[in-house]
């Protein structure tokens, strides 16, 4: 095999971000430690004469990464990541540890020779609810119990860990001086701070969830909903020949390097049981399936042979090998599909499209529709969530918001209501293609029809015209729909409708969604979201280079483009940049304004303080005294 | 010299686009005829056993490209681009053709003959309005005439000749079967067609400007306005010793074949006169400068040493050359500028800081606020337009909305009106750094304060935490601002912040701004839009693999990222692709699912005709007796 070749230190990547560190905050309810990468700053240096500088405390940046990014975490890819939240798990005094694999297919792979050189060597014993229990999140938030999970959320989510360390009283513009007043955060968002009682709270009301297997006990936990900040999807999986297993661990662990909140396996080889048991052991966040996949390689890719009792082990399988949640395809109704003959685009959506085809064979109805609550039953014994997928969302803008789409979202929303009887954590899946102003109406209809359920859709894609692009097409959509309140957003990749996505696009999705989401937050207001923003463009407007580089997304990029125009060491402390030139540059003249103002005395604070217009509308008004 | 080394064309970028020919159509007021660009399409296969397949009409295209991608046409960058408007100008009998050059600095330039080599040989003495004639485009509209230019961009606007031209009776789904209802256009907007007396109204309201030195008589004609498609502009310009003059040609030629509707060249370099010659002369899209930069050059760099008298032989300096649009920051006054000492990034446009900087060390008001009279007297002679500059945009998120940046705008306003009052054409820029939730707020204020003349701005970008991706951060925000009614989006590329753009780097950021524009164009409802979605949807779900990289912005780059999975040219007519496999692609089974329902004598047609989804369930419910 590849990995047998290949050193593991050059296929998974491991090197810590420039100038960063992990550090851990403790918890007060649990005995949790989470995890956050610090990034500290260079002094600035003030230009007034004395050599005075102003220290920049460090900035605290969420992190997906994982132990990946620890120069000191000792990772064996084949033994997989330390099991962080089992004890959480084993403590509840809710489950057992099953003696076996429980799922056919999965013994039938268990007991095949020829596969004892792919498999993950050290695959523990599935844990299950024991008889009667209910182990999901949201099963524990009715009961108004804090996990330490939510308590682990609530830490994470602040993120400014700085402003509680940090020394700020030497900084002279406070980051959160210039915030903007957020618009559009719920009612419930807390003001300025985010609870672990918040977390619960979010929780049992469905409009937030924490995907957490209790068969990932691996997994960072982190939680999707939108009086949080808003998360990214990255999918990845083998198809035909393409990648050895070990390949696929490092594209997880590619993703989550870039920021990646979750990983959705959609692996089609014919290996995809080992692969996904190798990609779950390594992987720091949750990771989602298409059971129906899976399913349909059982069958030989024949959508008809497809059985009830066949999904229904494959759920298993998959649910006793940790997968956090599932795309089910359940809203996919006999009676919608004639509704998609007229579209441009049909039936895109490859579960929609076996799911319809299903129904049409038999003239039945779905078997996942008909066999829901039994689906919920399995899903609560594990802590699956449930992703219900948009099999009928539109594959072209002339295709949007029509019946056909509308008509399964409220059989997703009557279905939400159906998981959350059993306490089965449940995200609705949205769109797809949709022009700009017909994504808002995405956003209304499926909070009214859904309840409030966290939304998690693909794009959407705001135009059709450029393939090659759609990571970008996508992103317009993908900002504004976060924005109006979407939790999760599914990424893109430049290859999108034309091929694979390699490493690279695998990379340019994740930033390019971190994006996105990143603007959905500040325009919703969310309280830890612009302190990165202030504390770059303060790096940037002070030619602190390294600074401007080390809290970009993408260090690696941003310094390499500087380099491009001017690499000297000597031109990253450099008082101007390429676009401009040494004597041409609008930072350093603007430095240069405010370095002859004070020299001249001009009392700012003063003339700010009291009106700032007016006051200095006066001031020209009276001559030149004070300028002078 | 460089460009006498390397051969012509394989500087200049000259190869048509696949599947694609230029058509012209002849103008019925004017002699004139509108160059496009056409797409012709392959025939759909129809399965249904008997062979038969189905026309695809060929689609017509905006094309900014000019005579470059024609390949009859004999280019020669030393000799330039054919004088399209010449006659056109000189038939209007209000114009006078110059002894000479009459600005100082031009005389200068001619007179140094070691700039011999360097000087584009072929300069045509300059046209000037006759004595009190007054030649720009507003003023002809609002005396009610239609010029040939009118008529020009009302043709070109329509861009859907295909539905004039072709037999469209074949096509089976009609491309506009599947149009969204526009929701934002202007009350002013006809429905179907735009007409050269709409161009002609819009331009005389101050709606729209239609960017045309008498002396560039070598560009297309378009329009700028939010009643039209939302068009985009790319910086280029040499700096430091980077490139040959013959470079930047070839960098406005290759903007332009991206789609770049209208070229800045800013070029800071020392032989900046010689070079915009050379960009004028080959250019078939409008030229806008910031002459102010070509002042400072005059002064060494030092800002305080700039004098009206020199900035106003600059402006007629290049106006006598033919740069269609000139950004003049007269905005920034000295009352405003203590309003930027508290922000985050200052002052960052580079023309608001060098007006800054001469207010404050001459304690005196901004000269081209205080000779806007004098300016206004020189564009109409030459028919340039206003770009007024928002010298005080914001940098950061943090500074967005703030009064500094509202103050000036306000002044902007005042300046239109006096614009107007002379008929110079005039646009405004706007920022900059603006999260999601304040873009409105921009758009609102401009129309408000500037009486509706065209809005013309940079991004915005909607964070600040990823350069290096900025062309992504600001495509968010000016898809946005285009939907809201901004008539022109600068382009960002991904070296912003960072370095000098490359040709990649100016191709990423024109293909991300056509993106931008086309899917505001998609969200204003614009009737010539959503063909080419549709167009490209239907070739994407019948598997025309070539029909959709050639209707798509970049075919290049679509056809490569597809080859890089499926190289084999059967690959480009197989009935499914590289993301699901030959037996899992969710397009191939709606192909079945129509197919099969076909086969079983489905009579889809009546079904959709009688409330589609009621008939749908009904037949549901009588079981199977339709699906059989």
């Amino acid at each position: 095999m590849k990995q047998e070749k290949i050193p593991q230190e050059h296929v998974i990547s491991r090197s810590p971000f420039p100038a960063s560190k992990k550090i851990w905050v403790k918890g007060q309810l649990h005995d949790i430690e989470v995890a956050m990468r610090e990034v500290s700053l260079s002094d600035t240096k003030i230009h007034n004469g004395f050599g005075l500088t102003e220290l920049n405390a460090p900035v605290t940046i969420y992190d997906t990464s994982g132990p990946y990014t620890d120069v000191d975490a000792d990772i064996d890819v084949k033994k997989g990541l330390p099991r962080l939240r089992e004890k959480w798990i084993t403590d509840r005094n809710d489950v057992e540890q099953l003696d076996h694999i429980t799922s056919d297919y999965g013994q039938l792979r268990l007991a095949d020779n020829t596969l004892n050189t792919l498999r993950f060597a050290y695959v523990s014993k599935p844990y299950k609810a024991i008889q009667g229990a209910n182990v999901s999140q949201m099963h524990y938030a009715k009961k108004g119990i804090i996990t330490a999970e939510m308590e682990y959320i609530a830490i994470r989510e602040n993120q400014r860990i700085d402003l509680l360390n940090a020394d700020m009283k030497s900084a002279e513009i406070d980051p959160m001086l210039h915030q903007h007043k957020g618009n559009s955060f719920g009612a419930n968002t807390p003001k300025g701070y985010i609870t672990p009682e918040f977390v619960r709270s979010e929780v049992a009301a469905g409009r937030a969830v924490i995907p957490c297997n209790i068969n990932h006990p691996e997994l960072e936990p982190m939680i999707i909903g939108r009086n949080f900040l808003v998360k990214i999807n990255a999918n990845i999986g083998n198809s035909a020949v393409t990648s050895s297993i070990e390949e696929e661990v490092e594209k997880a662990v590619w993703a989550c390097r870039w920021g990646a909140d979750t990983i959705m396996d959609l692996s089609t080889g014919k290996n995809i049981h080992e692969t996904r048991e190798w990609i779950i052991r390594n992987s720091p966040v949750p990771i989602g399936t298409v059971p129906i996949y899976q399913a349909l390689e059982k069958v030989n890719g024949k959508a008809e042979n497809l059985t009830w009792e066949l999904f229904r082990d494959t759920l298993i399988e998959q649910a006793e090998q940790g997968v956090d949640y599932f795309t089910i395809h359940a809203g996919v109704l006999l009676r919608y599909i004639p509704l998609t003959a007229k579209r441009v685009t049909g039936i895109v959506s490859r579960g929609g499209s076996i799911m319809a085809k299903w129904c049409l064979a038999h003239h039945q109805e779905n078997f996942l529709y008909t066999h829901f609550e039994e689906i919920c039953e399995i899903m609560k014994a594990y802590d699956v969530s449930f992703s219900l997928g948009d099999g009928l969302r539109p594959g072209s803008i002339a295709d949007a918001n029509d019946a056909a789409q509308f008509a399964e979202l409220e059989t997703l929303g009557e279905l939400t209501k159906i998981a959350w009887k059993h306490d089965v954590q449940t995200i609705i899946e949205g769109p797809g293609h949709v022009p700009m102003h017909l994504i808002k109406e995405n956003m209304e209809k499926q909070l009214e029809h859904c309840a409030e359920a966290p939304f998690y859709t693909l794009g959407p894609l705001t135009t059709d015209i450029a393939p090659g692009y759609d990571h970008i097409t996508s992103a317009i959509g993908a900002a504004m729909i976060g924005w109006y309140g979407t939790a999760m957003l599914c990424y893109v990749t430049p290859k999108e409708h034309l091929g694979l996505p390699n490493k690279k696009d695998v990379k340019d999705g994740v930033i390019t969604y971190k994006i996105a989401a990143h603007a959905a937050d500040l325009a919703k207001g969310h309280p830890g979201a612009q302190y990165r923003d202030n504390a770059l463009s303060k790096a940037r407007f002070e030619f602190r280079w390294e600074d401007q580089f080390n809290l970009s997304l993408d260090p690696d990029t941003a310094k390499e483009f500087h380099d491009e125009t001017l690499p000297a060491d000597g031109a990253k402390i450099a008082h101007f940049c390429s676009m401009c030139g040494p004597n041409f540059c609008s930072m350093k003249i603007t430095q240069d304004v405010r370095e002859y103002a004070a020299k001249q005395g001009l009392e700012e604070e003063s003339a700010l303080a009291k009106g700032m217009e007016e006051k200095s509308r006066e001031f020209a008004e009276k001559g030149s005294e004070i300028y002078l």
